[in-house]
């Protein structure tokens, strides 16, 4: 069927459940179709906004050009898509960022409506029924167990030799009939090949050759580089000191050009045999896969640069074996987090002194993207390391703040905080202590007596003196910055 | 041998882990002969101060003691003496409030340092040298195997019924090593019913005969009625809506007078065949267990009024099948709140409109008890519910406030909010979506216009309108309460 045909299935007030994690395995012509006929009826006067559940951001020709139709009304659980944010930070799109591995359980459980149609991009369509997944896997099981209605679109573009590669697990259940999931390392299948559809629900099937758009990582910089230089250095120490195996425990990174450059240093690194449990697969991993240094990549997404995607096509059947991609609600779980002892190395807008960390609203009000998995692994790893240059905007922005102007992770999630000016070392610490270690070893210099100014006063005049604040100045760096452009007074 | 000399083992600067969880089997009297010697090294003018580790709070004779002889320099992970809370809240005592469930795996991780001394209350010591545990489990096997050195006290005025009650996994191990815990419902048994302790490492065994000492309840009054009946009514309403089973999934609740109120509730309901699985078993369990609709609760620690306690130790053969104390590792262990859908129910000091938590910080800085247990459920709970009185001083606090002050729980690990005024089902619901029905259903009449005020001119002002602020106003009502005592203009 072709794509404008197939959306005729998707009403106003439905709730959508697409695939695509990162850029990666999205439908990239029903939504654009759906846009086109939501401007066609907002064109016509008639009212058409539907709700949209993904895995994680999509692509521009999913997020983008429907939120450039006005066509949705409620968001959920992850976007960096720049129109949908700019809708959402102005109040015209509702938008809920949920815990990753959360997703599927609480639709299942009922508490996000019914779903009415599934949009679910395939590599392809087995004589059998079963689907041959895409480069992300998502919460594409559960959109198609739970949508009344399914719509596959079959990517020509996708490489057909990403058959083998997913690893979809259906032993999931509601209480009281959950078991135990029966992984217990990161190179382990568990599951079935391929995604189960019941025939009886696809009403439309439509052919695309298009491909996945992530956006490009840059060049590590040199504070990416200090920064991974510092998380190495304590990775080594921790390892020297017992507290680590040699072959360190399955890593978790988060996404973007920092975690890009942790990875790229790993490859210089003296830690053999590693394995990754994360959620996607970033092109540094790949510079690691090469090198012999890592031994598998779990995930659930690709999320590869232009260049990363061309190379890994090229060379699938090299790196097919060494690759399982899995259901979101498995490569996030918190319990085989928390049972491989993953070492969670995620980014964060801002910390405040105590070691709270801020991972999606600027000022405490704009979000960024949304919390994503962060939360999944920050609370449930072995140990859980936050990263971020230590200023923003040309130094306008001091990442480490008084109090963080909003909360995602909250001190007791944060073991080690890193910046290009050094590591804080938080574990074992009261919050009065986190706050030395975080102002000396991660605070911009430029920053660094300002803070040390507010908690030497706060420790004066504080209500009590747990986590001394000054309750008329903690959150006046933000508002400084929203009045003059700069933190700096 | 007697407590003044076994308390000799313990030197300044040493890591000491102490029995106790709530007011239930804590060391009653090691910890008094220590604070004693403390006093007398201080008037001697020698420093002494140890590092003091436990299952969560324990009675006077433990943290009182000490915490008077200025005996403790750093505490973890719970704390509700006033007076260690006034040293910590003045500066004092180094405190650092951790995931309960953390504790263990973080010690045997290496992340807190050596321990040198365990000193743990156990019901008796068997021939074969295993030791039946008192009336909490907390860290005491972790402890015990860690430690250099340990000191039991063994009290005879703990039941010998004990024996048997309790369920001790030695299964768990460091990652790589981690396996599947294979509990799937609250009542099953999947470890031993003694403590293992390797007797070369006990240094002094201490006969005592002393109680527990809890704190008595209060009988509900009317807002905590009103507070259980919203629960009541809507654990009602997901039961007929089919995402709750008609003999719910099991319960955890909090500590204190309002949860023990929503137990007593549950007398009256028409749910059956209850479980619980929580940390604590309460008074209120007690009347469920009595009137058959509490099947089996399993926690770690009893924490009983001293009528309950006597009344469940004269009728221990009655109660013993029908409960089981685990380690608080297991009995707070994420993978198994998730995979058994646990239904949690919290206390809180303050929500903001969007919904983040704060339960440990008045006014931001000053400490009231730690964290404890309620992160451990509520991010992994099938719905966690928080709870509290709409107001708090005589109505000059509001426990929902533009920004909440400290967060302990993000908004994503809040689904329910109940006051007194009505409940606040959140889930599914963007930030601003959250922020009406908190209002109009959570606030206290006399804060909802200053909060629906704030909300307004926020829409209009903020730098971003995903989780609308206004950063000069987010905490000038704790701001207002500290300067005036009052947070209404």
């Amino acid at each position: 069927m072709n794509a404008a045909d197939a959306a005729r299935f998707i009403t106003h007030g439905s709730a959508v459940g697409m695939s695509g994690f990162t850029g990666s395995g999205y439908p990239k012509a029903v939504p654009q179709a759906l846009a086109a006929k939501i401007e066609a009826e907002h064109a016509a006067g008639n009212p058409f906004k539907v709700s949209m559940w993904t895995g994680a951001s999509t692509g521009p020709e999913l997020d983008g050009a429907l939120a450039k139709a006005d066509g949705i009304d409620f968001r959920l659980p992850y976007n960096s898509d720049p129109i949908a944010r700019e809708k959402i930070n102005k109040g015209e799109m509702n938008y809920f960022d949920m815990h990753l591995s959360q997703v599927a359980p609480m639709a299942w459980q009922g508490f996000l409506g019914p779903l009415d149609t599934a949009v679910v991009e395939v590599t392809g369509i087995r004589e059998d029924g079963s689907l041959i997944p895409s480069s992300s896997v998502g919460n594409n099981k559960t959109w198609l167990d739970r949508a009344e209605k399914v719509i596959l679109e079959v990517n020509s573009w996708q490489n057909e030799a990403l058959e083998g590669m997913h690893d979809i697990y259906y032993g999931t259940a509601l209480p009281p009939n959950r078991v135990p999931i029966p992984l217990c390392r990161a190179d382990e299948r568990i599951g079935e090949k391929t995604l189960r559809c019941n025939p009886k629900k696809i009403v439309a099937i439509v052919e695309t050759d298009a491909p996945d758009r992530n956006a490009p990582f840059s060049p590590p910089d040199d504070k990416a580089r200090a920064i991974a230089g510092h998380i190495l250095e304590f990775l080594g120490h921790e390892v020297k000191m017992g507290r680590l195996p040699a072959s360190l425990l399955p890593i978790q990174s988060g996404v973007g050009n920092i975690a890009n450059a942790v990875l790229t240093g790993l490859v210089e690194s003296p830690f053999e045999s590693m394995t990754a449990y994360t959620e996607v697969i970033q092109d540094g991993m790949l510079d690691l896969l090469d090198e012999g240094k890592l031994r598998m990549a779990s995930a659930t997404a690709f999320s590869l640069s232009p260049e990363a995607a061309e190379r890994i096509n090229r060379h699938m059947h090299r790196y097919r074996g060494k690759m399982i991609l899995r259901p979101q609600e498995i490569s996030n779980h918190p319990e085989l987090i928390r049972r491989l002892g993953c070492i969670a190395m995620n980014g964060l807008i801002e910390a405040d002194i105590y070691g709270a960390v801020n991972s999606t609203h600027v000022m405490g009000s704009r979000i960024q993207n949304g919390i994503g998995g962060s939360g999944d692994f920050a609370r449930n790893a072995y140990i859980s390391i936050f990263m971020t240059p230590s200023t923003a905007k040309g130094g306008a922005i001091s990442a480490i703040v008084p109090q963080a102007s909003h909360v995602d992770h909250i001190n007791q999630d944060v073991q080690v905080i890193v910046t290009e000016q050094g590591l804080a070392d938080l574990r074992g610490l009261s919050p009065k202590e986190r706050a030395k270690v975080i102002i000396a070893n991660c605070a911009h210099p430029e920053y660094r007596p300002l803070l040390e100014d507010y908690f030497a006063r706060a420790q004066k005049q504080s209500y009590g003196l747990q986590s001394p604040s000054i309750l008329s100045e903690a959150l006046s760096w933000h508002q400084r910055f929203v009045e003059t452009g700069s933190m700096m007074p």
